[in-house]
């Protein structure tokens, strides 16, 4: 009998996708699900973008640059300069999908059996990707009663060993929705450099925050060699689909070492960066109004969280992402009940159940993540949705 | 001083990149360079592909499944069933090219330690999988001498220990442009299944095989469990930048371990899949015409090589490359040479060095890689830089 290899049986199945078999089994029942439970937006791909591609005119649909190619990081490069960040174009690496640089970012500058701490909850896909690499994750636990700040960084000295190679955060945070705040990102480098650490910073909400400004990793000065920002354009132009990231640092090593991973897979997808590249000529209005539509769901989904009995949501600073304590006995159970069991209306809610984004076992079975990708009316039917199961879930606690 | 991780340390360069530098600058200089290095081909994407995205109508540049779009694995399954390949669309996973069918086959069946056995010269990227995957490369040299015929059976016998978990054969070859005999495909088919290995077969050039019938691997009886079919639209349509291959099985366990790899990086690109999906819709003699432009490129380039003083070309049966030892001391420094200080009538060739596809040191030094993806008066030009080149190489050997 050929055996699957131990990392293969390790690999957790996705925590979002597990579920949707049972949702697709409800839709054919004739049930409405409105979908909170993954970040696809329903936001429209900038037509500019799309029209880049519908309107090219190439014969040969051929191999980009290995490190994507160079009009795109150019462009690319004057954007992280209007955010503040000043990266030459040499210094950014196109990956297919922020993904792409997670795993490389692994594989380059950390081996096997190497340690790295996140704070948890924490988007699931790190976990993977430190598994396919051999890495151990650390997670150090955030509060969803803290609003999931930063956990203090006594915690972070306490699960440091001589294996400890670098600390992975998201900022804004998925899926908790958490934006840094300077003295974190300040917090964060004091350790990053008294340990000699690397840091991964995953950046692809950066443009949606709500209170107060984005601090990125690349601001923080004297980090110049330990910081890796890992970016997207998935989430930023409602672009899932492109499969467009980049890896981005001023750490000459890494880029080399980077770009020998990247030869390896050839090249990012030549049609998406077609589109990637359109999106850096956007009107500069483009985020505020993207960002106000997903403030105003930001806002509606949090006050009615808040509003049901036993419900707590935080308020989240930035992303599009909201994680609530639900009174119910177990998260899992529930999200599958709604999506088997129940219906208000004729429809029913598909959420995230928390379990997934924690590495400890046993934390966040009573929290799940809404990913607030719908329109406000939608967010609406969901949350009376949601504020009915809750009356009548078997298994509540209150 | 922070460490890159010693996979990052240990990874090649591309043998076929590394050369890039010295060809942009001759270009600079006003040389014209013929670009026989890379599997790169001039033949244009066929116009349904490019129609099929740029009349796309859609609003959201959505992620897909997983596994790829639906419609699209379904087209594929109908594919490969006119190629003798009997599978069901579930059997197949949509990847971001076949390098990523490649490293998922590798972490989903392979642990790190473990061992895979393959003729070489091989795809140079195989190597870069497996250290990234940190599996041993175990090489089994063919000789240019017998046209790169697969080796007797009792060489992979005597390399097999307790390790070796695969074989790996690309059919038919990059390099060699080798085409696998049916009772070479008959006695790996003994091997696998007497030491119970997995079978990583790589069939990119599949529908280029100008000598004889391609023999699947999927055309194996009683090996259903132990075949990963690795595949891409690259070649196959010249789409080498969509970035879509396919990685298929029968095996239900290696099915289910790298979907969870899938889910991991969420999806392979949208906008390609459409050009894949077109592609299966193309008039059924388009293979012939493009099979046969290739074949004429064959047959120029060979019989140009081997016309030349001290050079030696076997016959390619497949793929659109072709191995050549030259009589020079050391084909790197030729290949450079070539580049930094070789013209006739303003122009160069640009060659792959042999040694990159090599597993064991010191192997392949007179060999080139010459990929006919330039038409045949391009390829007579080049063959006439090729032939002046030998005549004045200050380390030739003839």
């Amino acid at each position: 009998m050929l055996q699957i290899s131990k990392r293969g049986q390790l690999m957790p199945s996705s925590p979002i996708r597990k579920l949707v078999p049972y949702a697709e089994a409800a839709i054919k029942n004739g049930t409405k699900v409105y979908h909170l439970n993954i970040g696809q937006p329903d936001i429209e791909t900038p037509q500019p973008m799309l029209d880049a591609v519908r309107n090219s005119s190439f014969k040969v649909l051929e191999y980009s640059h290995s490190a994507g190619n160079e009009s795109y990081r150019r462009k690319l490069a004057a954007y992280y300069y209007q955010a503040g960040i000043q990266i030459d174009y040499r210094q950014i690496i196109i990956t297919t999908g922020a993904s792409e640089a997670i795993l490389f970012s692994f594989l380059a500058c950390l081996d096997s059996g190497d340690e790295v701490i996140t704070p948890e909850p924490f988007y699931a896909n790190y976990y993977s990707f430190a598994l396919a690499a051999g890495l151990q994750v650390v997670p150090i636990t955030a509060s969803i009663e803290n609003g999931f700040a930063l956990p203090p960084i006594e915690e972070f000295e306490k699960k440091i060993t001589a294996r400890t190679k670098a600390i992975v955060i998201c900022n804004p945070n998925n899926p908790t929705g958490y934006l840094y705040k300077a003295e974190e990102m300040e917090a964060l480098k004091q350790i990053v450099i008294k340990h000699n650490l690397y840091l991964f910073c995953d950046e692809a909400y950066r443009e949606f925050c709500y209170e107060g400004e984005h601090i990125s990793a690349m601001h923080l000065e004297g980090l110049e060699q330990h910081v890796i920002l890992i970016d997207s354009i998935s989430k930023r132009y409602s672009a899932c689909g492109a499969r467009v990231g980049a890896l981005v640092s001023k750490n000459p090593a890494v880029l080399d070492a980077v770009m020998k991973f990247a030869q390896t897979r050839l090249s990012p997808p030549s049609f998406a960066q077609i589109a990637a590249e359109a999106a850096i000529d956007l009107p500069s209005d483009y985020f505020n109004a993207t960002k106000a539509e997903y403030k105003r769901r930001r806002d509606t989904i949090v006050q009615r969280l808040n509003a049901m009995e036993g419900v707590f949501c935080p308020n989240p600073g930035g992303a599009f992402y909201a994680m609530a304590k639900l009174p119910v006995d177990d998260a899992d159970a529930f999200c599958l009940w709604l999506l088997k069991s129940f219906s208000h209306k004729g429809a029913t809610v598909m959420l995230a159940p928390a379990t997934g984004f924690y590495g400890t076992a046993g934390l966040g079975k009573q929290e799940v993540r809404l990913a607030y990708v719908l329109n406000e009316q939608d967010i609406n039917i969901a949350m009376d949705c949601l504020e009915a199961a809750l009356k009548v879930y078997p298994g509540k606690t209150n």
